[in-house]
C-alpha cells in the first residue's frame, strides 16, 4: 500500500498557510510542579489544535483534500458523514470555496454539532447511524459530489501531518509526540511528518481503553474493528471509530506504539487543562495529556509534546469538570 | 515625560522570544455568524495571551524589566506588589534567572493566586492592601531587592508592547485593535506599537464602566484616580489599579480613545469565550471581545483584533458562566 511521505505533508502546510491557525507549543508549569525536578521527568508541551476555527484539527485535512479537488469536480460540492468535527471541517472548507457541502449524520448525533455544522452553511442530512455511508454513497452519486472522508485519504492524512510538521519547527530537539487515536489519520500524519524530520523521536498513539482497538490491531498485525456497543462507552466520542487499512498501514510502519487511559484519566484531564492551561478540550482531545501525566512509566523520557486534537465539549459537561465540587 | 519608542519594543521582543508564547490571532466565525455579513461589520480576530504561561501578557513585561537589569542588581533579587497576574509574571521570571522573588500581596487575594505564586518559587508575603507600596520599599531597601513595578516603568511597557508587535505581524492590514486598559502599560505599549508601524489604524483602549478611571483621565487631562471603594465593585480585578503619569502620557499621546462595557458584558463574553472560542478568559481578559460585541457602534468598522489578556479565573465562577442554567 502507497503510504503518504514529507512531501505531501509539506505540500498541504502551503496550501493550508493562512487557513489553518498556526498553533503554538504552549509550555506547562503546572504540569511540571506536579511531579518533580524537570531532569528526572523531561517537559511536556501543549499543542492546541482545539484553538482551530471548526476547533479541531480536522479543519487541515477537510482543507487540503477539497484543495486537491480538480476545480470542475470541486464545484459541483462535496459531501462527508460525521457525527462531529469532521463536519464542521469539510462545511468551513466549502463556505472558504463558495461551493456547496452536504453532511450526514447519525440521527443521534449532538444537537450543538449539528447547529454548528448548520451555522456554516452546509446542509444536513439525518439518518439511523448503520446507513451513514450508503446515504452519503447514494447523494454524491445522484447529485455528483466528492466525498471527503474522514480520515481514510491520503490528502486528509497529509493535511493532518501539517500538524507534526509544526511541532517538529517549534521544538526541533524534541524527543516524544502524544497523539490521539480514533480513525487514525491524525496519528499517521503526525508520525510520517516528525519520524521524516526527527528520525530519533518517538510517536506514541494514545487511545481510551474502551476504544482501544488500534492498539489490537497493531497487535494482531491486522485490522480488527470493534462493535460500536462497545466503542461507545467511551467519553471520547471522537475516538470511537475504528481505523481503515491505509491509516493502519501508517500507523504500523510509523508510529511507536499505543498507550490506553481510563474514562476517569480523560475526565481528570479536561478539568486541568481548563483550570491550568486555560485550554477548553473536549474528551478525544484530552487523551494524549492524559496519557503523559498518568502513564509516564510507559513513556520514553525527555521533551514531550501532546497534541490535544479539539475543544468541542457539551458546556454544561466542561462545567461539571472545571468545578465538580459545585456540580 | 520620555515616551518608550517602537526600537524599545523591538528589543524587548528579542529578549522574550522563547520565553514568551508566540500567541496567534484567533479568527471568530462564532463572532461572524452572529452579526451578518462581513462586509458589514468587519471581522474579529482575538490575541489570546491567556496562553501565556503565568496565564496573561503580564510575564512580557516582568521577564523584560528583570531581564533589564544589572546582571550585579539582578542577582540580588526582585520584588513586586501585586493581587494578581503581575506576582504570578515576575516569580516566573525570577525563577528563570535563578534569582529571590519577594511578592508583597494584600491579605484580601484570592487563595488560588497566592498559591500559584508560591509555587512557583516566591515567597509572598500577605499585608493589609494600603500597606502594599510602604512595605514593598522597606523590604527592597533592606535587602537589596529591585522593584519590578507592575506597570509605571519603561520596560515593563515595552514588554507588553511586543503584543502590539505580533499584531501587525501576523495582520498587517489590521484596522482596529481592541486592548484593555487597568493600569494602562499594555494599553500604552500595544498603542505605540501599533501606531508606529501602521498610523492608519486605531487602537481603542476597554475599561470597566466601574472603573473607567483612565477614560475620565484622558476627557479631564490629567491623572484622576477613584476610589478602591468604587473601581472594587467590578468583577475584572486586574483592571481596578489607576493608571500612573507614566502609562497616562502613553494612552494621551497613542491611544484613540477608551469605551467602557458593563459587567453583564464582561460575564457574558466569559461564558461565550469558554464555550465558542474554546478559551478560559478573566473577565479582565474579556473586556476587549465585550466591547466588540456589544458596542460596535461605537467603533469604528473594520478588520479588529481584541488582546484577551489573561485567563486565571476561579474555577466556580468559570463553570457557573459556561453552563449558567446548571448553576
Amino acid at each position: 500500500m502507497d503510504l503518504i511521505s514529507l512531501d505531501d505533508i509539506s505540500r498541504a502546510a502551503d496550501v493550508l498557510a493562512g487557513v489553518a491557525v498556526r498553533t503554538p507549543l504552549l509550555p506547562t508549569p503546572w504540569a511540571a510542579g506536579a511531579a518533580g525536578p524537570v531532569a528526572e521527568r523531561g517537559e511536556l508541551w501543549v499543542k492546541p489544535e482545539s484553538l482551530q476555527p471548526v476547533g479541531a484539527f480536522k479543519i487541515r485535512g477537510a482543507y487540503f483534500a477539497v484543495a486537491s479537488l480538480p476545480a470542475g469536480r470541486r464545484a459541483a460540492g462535496v459531501i462527508a458523514h460525521s457525527s462531529g468535527n469532521h463536519a464542521q471541517a469539510v462545511a468551513y472548507a466549502a463556505r472558504a470555496f463558495g461551493i456547496p457541502c452536504v453532511v450526514v449524520m447519525p440521527d443521534v448525533a449532538a444537537p450543538t454539532k449539528i447547529a454548528a455544522t448548520e451555522a456554516l452553511g452546509a446542509r444536513v442530512v439525518l439518518v439511523e447511524p448503520d446507513r451513514r455511508e450508503t446515504v452519503t454513497h447514494e447523494l454524491a452519486e445522484a447529485e455528483g459530489y466528492a466525498i471527503i472522508p474522514p480520515y481514510d485519504h491520503p490528502d486528509v492524512i497529509a493535511g493532518q501531518g501539517t500538524v507534526g510538521l509544526e511541532i517538529v519547527a517549534d521544538l526541533p530537539i524534541v524527543d516524544v509526540v502524544l497523539v490521539p487515536v480514533g480513525g487514525g489519520g491524525l496519528a499517521s500524519g503526525v508520525a510520517t511528518a516528525v519520524k521524516a524530520l526527527r528520525p530519533s523521536a518517538t510517536v506514541i498513539g494514545v487511545e481510551p481503553e474502551l476504544a482501544a482497538d488500534a492498539q489490537e490491531s497493531l497487535r494482531e498485525g491486522r485490522l480488527v474493528t470493534w462493535s460500536a456497543e462497545r466503542t461507545y462507552r467511551t467519553v471520547a466520542d471522537g475516538l470511537r471509530t475504528p481505523t481503515s487499512e491505509l491509516t493502519l498501514a501508517h500507523l504500523a510502519a510509523r508510529l511507536d506504539g499505543i498507550i490506553t487511559v481510563t474514562e476517569d484519566e480523560i475526565l481528570d484531564t479536561v478539568g486541568l487543562l481548563a483550570r491550568s492551561a486555560r485550554l477548553v478540550v473536549e474528551p478525544s482531545g484530552a487523551v494524549s495529556v492524559a496519557g503523559y501525566l498518568h502513564h509516564r512509566a510507559e513513556l520514553p523520557p525527555g521533551r514531550t509534546v501532546a497534541v490535544v486534537s479539539g475543544g468541542n465539549i457539551d458546556p454544561a459537561t466542561l462545567a461539571r469538570l472545571i468545578a465538580p465540587a459545585t456540580a
